[in-house]
C-alpha cells in the first residue's frame, strides 16, 4: 500500500464534504501519524475501529462471517481483505490469538428489512453491506465508512464507556437500524446463553446477553439512545425447536413488543425520514446491570459527534504524546500505531459508581482504583506492562496492579488472572504472569499499591497446587511432562514469574520469601539439557522425555506454542546462568546465531497458526522470542543484537495492513516495537533495567509521568548506520549496555552515535552486562 | 385414610427412638392438628415439606421422574402414590397448575456413587432411594423420611431464607451426598441456562443456576454448609455434545475441581463417617448474588437442628393460632390444614440486606418493606389474599401490596404482576387480579401502603393497550374474540378489576377515575348474551361469535380454563345487575340450581386438567367457579347457599393425601374452605363484604391482627342441622345475609343458630342482601 498511512490519504476528499474535518487530530500531531489499520490485514488481528485509551467501549466494524471453526482470521471482527461489513459491534481484542466480544452489533440498513446478515458473495442477502477502503477512513478515536448497499455514510467515535455512531442516509431515505444481538466474534451454535431487550421509551433500548465463549457465561449490558424517536420496530426471537418458551408476554405481534428475552433476539427499527439525513446511537456498556449501563450512558449526555469525536481525539493526542518522535515518516507511524496499539487494553471495565462484575460473576464496588480486565498477560507482560509504566500516569499502572489484587481476592482459586477479560477467567496460555506485572510495577515504585497484599495473591498463585503442575513443580523443581502437558515451557515461565516474587519479596525486606523465591527462579536448571542445550521436559522419575526433536511444537510437545529451539532461551532473570550452561560468551552468540540463520523448511511450524514471523526458528510473531535478539548483550556482544534488530524490524514491521508478523496480542507486539525504535527494551521486567539494542528514531523526547523528560537522540541514524557506535547518558559516555529506570525517571539525555560498523568493543566487559540472578546474588 | 393425620399416626413410633420428639407442636395445638398431606395425592399439587409461614425455602422430596411433558401431575415435585425419592430440593409451589422451581437437590446415599437419579421401577438404577409412607412423618415445619435403599433417615427443617438437612446414615456407613443442579420441577431438555458451583471452604459450596422454565431466565444463588468437612468430592458437568467448552479450569480430575461452570453439573459429596451417623447441611437461597447467599445462610447460625426445628413449629403455630377452632378432628385438620396451606404464598424473596431481583431481572434494595413474590394472582385475589387480611399482621399484608406496586415499577412494560414468581413474570392466566388484591387491603385500611403510588400502578395496568386485548377492551367496552383469545372470560375479569379500581379511587377522594372505572366495570353486560343467559364472547363488528356451546371450554373457546355454565356468574360486584338479566330472584336462584344439578357426561370437561372437583357444571377444583355457591344469597336464598356449600364441602374436602379437589393454587382452594368453615365469603374482594354461608365449625376465635377477638359460635350444629335458622352479631339478631369487615374487625361474636330445616325467609328482603354495584350507585 505504499510508503504513507493510506487510509487516510484515500478518503479524506471523499468525506470532506459531509461536514466533519478531514481529520479530527492536528496534522503533524502524534494522533494524526497513527495508521490504525496495520495489523487489520494478516494475521495482526488488530481493528481499525473507535475507543479512548484503555476505553471499556471499542467500537469497530465487523466482516467476519458466521463460523466458529473459520473464526481465528477474524479474531478482532474485521479483516482487511474483506469487501463488506457485517455490523458495528462494541467490544473487541487487539490483536488476540484466541477470541469472543463482538458485542451488541448495529446495522444502519436502506429499503427493505433483512434481519439475517446474508452473504458476503451474495449482495443484498441480507443487512450485510459492501464497502470500500477507498470510502474508509480511520484516526485514533474515529472510524468512518461508507456503506454502498445502503447507501448509508457510517461515523463512530467513543469515550470510555459510551459509543457514539452517527448515520447519514440517502436524502429521502428512511432512517432504519438492525440491533443483532446473535452475533458474536468466534460465534457457533448456542454461544449465546440468553438474551433480553428492553424498549425503554420513544428512543431508549437496554438489554444484555449473557454467552459462552473463550469467557464462559460472560454477562454483558447495554443501554442505547438514538437521536430521533423509534418510529417503527421489530423485535423478534428467531429462536427454533425450542422444547419449552413460556408464555408469551404483551404485544401480539413483533412490531408490538417491547421485551424479549431469549437465545435469538434480532430488531429493526425505524427513525422516518431525518430532514438531515442523520440518525445518532450512543450505546453504553455494563458488566454490571441495564441500570448501570443507563447510568454510563450519562457520560456522554450530548448529540454533538464532532465534540466527542474531537475529545477522543484529543484523548489520543494526549495520551500518545508521551512520547514525542521524530523519525521518517514511516518509522513514525509505525511507532505512534505501536504506541496507539499499547494503549487499547488493559481496558476499563467498572462502571461510573465504581462497580464492577470479578471472575466470581458477582458484582463488587472498586475502592480507590478504576477496575480495569483484558489481562493478556502470557504476552503483555514483557514489554507492554513495562512500557505503560513510562508512558501512562502512575494511577493507570495502579487500576491494573490492583485489578489484578482484586481479581485475585474475588477469584474462586484465590489465584491472580491468568488470560481474563470481562473480569472472567479463560485459562488461556500459560504461567502465572501477573506476577512479573506487579512486581515490575512494585519494583519502580509506582505508588497506590497494597504491597502486602499484592505479594500474598502473587505467592498464593505460584503455590496453587492444582493449576498447571504447580504441585509437582513445587515437589520436583520442576513440571513433569507425564503429569501435565508442556511441562519445559511451564518450567522455565515459572522459574521467571518465581524470580520475579523474590525480587519484590526481597524490596520489602521479607528475606524469608525472597530466599524462597531466588531457590525457585533456577528451577529453570532442572530442564535444561546439558547435552542438547535445550531445555526438555522431564518425567516425574528424572528423565528426559524421549525422542527429542528440537523442532517439535506441536500440542502434546514439551513446550507452549513453540519449539525447543524457540523456549531455550526463557531464563531472562538469568541470562549470566544461560551463558554457562551453553559454555560461554561465544557458544551463547553462536546458538543465537543458529537460531536466526538457521534453513528451517516452511512446514516445520506450519501446523500452529501463532509461530508466525520467521527467521530461522526465531518467531517473532509470537511471544516466547520477543527478547532473544536482546540476548548477545548478556554474552558481550551488544553489536550483534544490532544487527538482529536491524533484521527483525525490517522484515517484521510494516506500514500496511498487513504490518504485523503475527497477532498484536493485546500491545504485545506493538510495544516491542516501541521500545525497540527507543533504542532499548526491558529483558526481565522487575529488574529495572533496560537492555540497549540500537535507535530507529532520529529522536524521541518520553514525557514521563512523574512530569520529567527524557530525550534520546540518534545522531548519524540512517539506513546505512544500523550500529551504535557509542552511547552517552547526559553527556556521559556509557560503558554498561543497559539503562536503568532510574536513568530514564530521572530526566536526561541519552545519546546514540550510531555508525555504519558494528563497535564490537562497547559493552563486551562483564561489568557492562545487564542483570543476571547468578551474579547478582554472588 | 381413616379419621386421623395419618402420616403423624404412621410413623411416630418409628422415629421416636432416632431421638426427635414425635411432634414439635403440643398436642391439641393449631400446627398438631395440620394434616401436610392433604392436596400431595390425586392433583392437589401440595408438597408436604418443611418450611416457615411465606418462607423463602420451601424444602421438600421430590419424587417426579424426569419428563417434561408429563410434569403436570408432579407440579410439586411430590406425589403421595409415589414409592421413590429424587431428593430433597429447595423450592416448591403449592398447589400449582403449571410449574417450575424444584431448585438445588441434594440426596444423601450409601455405598456406590451414581450421579445419574435412575428409574423408580429400577431400585438401585440411580441415586433415588425407595420409601414408604409408614416410614414418613411430616408437621408443619418439618418432614421426615427414611431412604430405604439407602439407609439413611432423613430430617428436614427450615428458617425463612434457609433450609436445614439432617441426614442419619447407618452404623459405620460413610455419609455421602449427591447435588444435582441439573434436576427442576418440569423439567426438560435446555431448562438449565446455565449454573456454576464453587467449593469456597472446607465445608461450604455455593452456586448459581439460572433456568428457562415457567419464568423466563430466572437466576438463583445459594449457599451450602455442612456440619463436617467435605472429605471428598466430585464435581462434574455432564453436558455432551458441546460446540465449544472453553478451557478448562485448574483441577485435573473431578476430585480435583473447586469450581465448575456448565449446563449439567452434578457432585458426589463424602463425609467420612461420622461418629453418630449423622451429617447436617444448611441451604440458604438469594435471588441476588451467591454474596447473598452466604449472608441469608447466616440467619442460622447454629447446627441445632430439634431447636430449629422447634422454631419452625412454634412460628407455625403462632401463625396458625390467628383462629382458634373447635370442630370435630377431621374438619378441625382440614380447617387447620388449609389455614396452612393458606400461609405458604405469596413468598419471601428478598436478602436479609433487603436486596432483591425484580421483573426486570435487576437488583433492587426494599425501602421500608419486604419484597415477596410467587403471587398466583388469578387464583389468590378472590379469597387468599382477603383471608390474609384477616389472619396475618398488617405488615404482611402491605408487603403484599409494596412488593406489587414495586414490581410494577421495575416491569418492562410498567404494569402490575399477572403471575410472577421469584420476582419474574409468566403471563400466566389473565386479568389484572393485583389490582383487587391493592384495592381490598386499601379498603380495609391496611397500614404502609402509598395509595397514590398504587392507584397509579392500577390504573397503569387497567389501560396497558398491548396486555390481553385492552386496547380492544378500551375502545369497544369487550375484548373481541377474532382479536383476542378466551375474550369472554377476559372481558368479566376486567370489569372486576375495574369495579376495584373504581371503589378505591372513590375512597381516595378521586371521583374522575372512580366515575371512569365504574363505568368500565359495567362492561360485563357486553358480553352477556340475554338471549342464551351465558356470556359470550362478541367479534370486533359486535355480533357474538357463532356457532355457540355452552359446555365449550377447550382451548379457543371464549372462556379461560371454563365453559359458559362456568364463567356466566363472573360480575361479581353486581350480581343484583346479573339477577335483573336473568329476570329476577327466581331466575337467578334457578340457574344456578341448573349449575349444580345438571348431568354432565364425564367426558365434557375431560380435556382441561384444571377442570376438576365437577358437581354438575359446578367445578369446584377450578377458581371461577368458587363463589357460585354464595350467589343465592343475592337472590334472597340464602338457605340454598347453605345447602350448596354444605354439598360442596361434603364431597370435595377430605382429610387425605387426594382431600383436594383440584390444585390447591397457592392456596385458594384452602382459602374456600377456611372462610367456608367460619361461615362466610368474600364474593367480591374490595367491597368489605362477606357473604354468609354456614358455619362448619362449632367455634372459631379469629383473633385479628389489631389485636381483637372475633368469635364465631355455631348452636346446634351437626350432621343434620345444616341450616342456619338464625344469625346474630353481639347477641342482637343479623338479618342482612352479609358481614361487613368491620364488624368483624371491631371484635365481638358471631352467633349461628343451625338447624335441620332451611329458614327461607332470612335474608330474603332486598335490604338484606350484599352489596351490588348498580344497587349501590343508585
Amino acid at each position: 500500500m505504499g510508503q504513507r498511512p493510506f487510509a487516510v490519504f484515500c478518503t479524506a476528499l471523499l468525506f470532506a464534504a459531509a461536514g466533519s474535518p478531514a481529520l479530527a487530530a492536528p496534522p503533524g500531531s502524534p494522533a494524526a501519524a497513527v495508521n490504525v489499520f496495520i495489523g487489520t490485514g494478516g494475521d495482526g488481528h488488530t481493528f481499525p475501529g473507535a475507543s479512548r485509551p484503555f476505553g471499556m467501549v471499542q467500537l469497530s466494524p465487523d466482516t467476519q462471517v458466521r463460523h466458529f471453526r473459520q473464526s481465528y482470521p477474524w479474531a478482532a471482527g474485521y479483516r482487511y481483505e474483506d469487501n463488506s461489513i457485517l455490523g458495528f459491534s462494541h467490544t473487541h481484542f487487539s490483536g488476540s490469538g484466541h477470541s469472543d466480544l463482538g458485542d451488541i452489533l448495529l446495522m444502519p440498513y436502506s429499503g427493505e428489512t433483512k434481519l439475517e446478515p446474508g452473504y458476503p458473495e451474495r449482495p443484498f442477502s441480507g443487512y450485510r453491506s459492501r464497502f470500500s477502503h477507498a470510502e474508509e477512513r480511520a484516526e485514533p478515536g474515529y472510524y468512518a465508512v461508507r456503506l454502498q448497499d445502503h447507501e448509508v455514510d457510517v461515523e463512530l467515535t467513543a469515550s470510555g464507556r459510551v459509543g457514539l455512531h452517527r448515520y447519514r442516509y440517502a436524502k429521502g431515505a428512511t432512517a432504519k437500524v438492525v440491533l443483532d444481538l446473535r452475533q458474536s466474534i468466534y460465534d457457533y451454535a448456542n454461544k449465546n446463553l440468553w438474551s433480553s431487550l428492553r424498549v425503554r421509551d420513544g428512543s431508549t433500548i437496554t438489554g444484555m446477553r449473557i454467552t459462552r465463549g473463550w469467557a464462559p457465561g460472560r454477562q454483558l449490558y447495554f443501554a442505547m439512545k438514538f437521536s430521533r424517536p423509534i418510529a417503527g420496530r421489530t423485535l423478534l426471537n428467531r429462536e427454533e425447536a425450542v422444547e419449552y418458551k413460556g408464555f408469551a408476554g404483551p404485544g401480539k405481534t413483533p412490531a408490538d413488543k417491547i421485551h424479549l428475552e431469549g437465545k435469538a433476539l434480532v430488531g429493526a427499527l425505524e427513525f422516518g425520514v431525518p430532514d438531515d439525513g442523520t440518525l445518532l446511537v450512543k450505546v453504553a456498556l455494563s458488566g454490571v446491570s441495564e441500570d448501570g449501563a443507563l447510568a454510563n450512558l450519562e457520560e456522554m449526555p450530548g448529540w454533538d459527534f464532532d465534540a466527542e469525536r474531537q475529545r477522543a481525539s484529543s484523548a489520543w493526542n494526549q495520551a500518545l504524546s508521551a512520547v514525542a518522535i521524530e523519525a521518517p515518516a514511516d518509522m513514525r507511524t509505525m511507532v505512534y500505531t505501536s504506541l496507539y496499539h499499547a494503549m487499547l487494553a488493559p481496558s476499563l471495565f467498572m462502571d461510573r459508581d465504581g462497580k464492577y462484575r470479578g471472575p466470581d460473576n458477582q458484582v463488587h464496588q472498586a475502592q480507590g482504583f478504576r477496575y480495569h480486565s483484558t489481562f493478556s498477560l502470557w504476552d503483555t507482560y514483557r514489554a507492554l506492562h513495562p512500557l505503560l509504566t513510562l508512558v501512562q500516569p502512575e494511577q493507570r499502572n495502579a487500576d491494573f496492579v490492583n485489578s489484578l489484587v482484586a481479581s485475585r481476592q474475588h477469584s474462586p482459586h484465590g489465584i491472580l488472572p491468568v488470560w481474563s477479560f470481562h473480569g472472567q477467567e479463560t485459562w488461556c496460555m500459560i504461567g502465572y504472569h501477573a506476577v512479573p506485572v506487579i512486581a515490575d510495577a512494585y519494583m519502580k515504585g509506582i505508588k497506590g499499591i497494597n504491597a502486602e497484599e499484592a505479594l500474598a495473591a502473587m505467592t498464593a498463585s505460584a503455590e496453587y497446587g492444582p493449576y498447571g503442575g504447580l504441585e509437582h513443580y513445587m515437589k520436583l523443581g520442576y513440571v513433569p511432562i507425564d503429569r501435565e502437558p508442556e511441562a519445559a515451557s511451564k518450567t522455565v515461565e515459572y522459574a521467571f514469574d518465581d524470580w520475579a516474587i523474590a525480587r519484590m519479596a526481597e524490596k520489602m525486606g521479607k528475606k524469608d520469601i525472597a530466599a524462597r523465591y531466588y531457590k525457585r527462579a533456577q528451577n529453570y536448571r532442572n530442564v535444561f539439557d546439558t547435552k542438547t542445550g535445550f531445555i526438555r521436559a522431564r518425567k516425574t522419575t528424572g528423565e528426559f522425555r524421549e525422542p527429542f526433536n528440537p523442532v517439535q511444537s506441536n500440542f502434546g510437545s514439551d513446550y507452549t506454542e513453540g519449539s525447543a529451539w524457540q523456549y531455550s532461551w526463557y531464563m531472562p532473570h538469568d541470562n549470566a546462568g544461560l551463558v554457562s550452561l551453553l559454555g560461554g560468551d561465544a557458544g551463547m552468540a553462536a546458538k543465537i546465531d543458529q537460531v536466526f540463520d538457521a534453513k528451517v523448511e516452511d512446514n516445520v511450524y506450519a501446523h500452529m497458526e501463532d509461530i508466525s514471523g520467521l527467521i530461522g526458528h526465531y518467531a517473532h510473531g509470537n511471544e516466547p522470542s520477543h527478547h532473544v535478539a536482546y540476548l548477545y548483550n548478556y554474552a558481550g556482544a551488544p553489536w550483534k543484537t544490532q544487527a538482529r534488530v536491524s533484521q527483525i524490524v525490517a522484515s517484521q514491521y510494516h506500514n500496511k495492513p498487513d504490518g504485523l508478523a503475527g497477532n498484536d496480542d493485546l500491545g504485545q507486539m506493538s510495544a516491542w516495537l516501541t521500545f525497540t525504535a527507543l533504542g532499548f527494551y526491558p529483558v526481565a521486567p522487575g529488574s529495572n533495567e533496560y537492555v540497549i539494542g540500537r535507535p530507529f528514531v532520529d529522536k524521541a523526547v518520553l514525557n514521563l509521568p512523574n512530569g520529567k523528560r527524557f530525550t534520546i537522540r540518534a545522531e548519524g541514524l540512517s539506513a546505512a548506520n544500523g550500529f551504535v557506535g557509542s552511547v552517552a547518558l547526559n553527556g556521559k559516555a556509557l560503558a554498561r549496555s543497559f539503562l536503568r529506570h532510574e536513568d530514564i525517571m530521572a530526566g536526561g539525555e541519552l545519546l546514540f552515535r550510531m555508525q555504519a560498523a558494528p563497535n564490537k568493543e562497547w559493552g563486551r566487559e562483564r561489568s557492562a552486562r545487564p542483570y543476571s540472578q547468578t551474579e547478582y546474588q554472588q
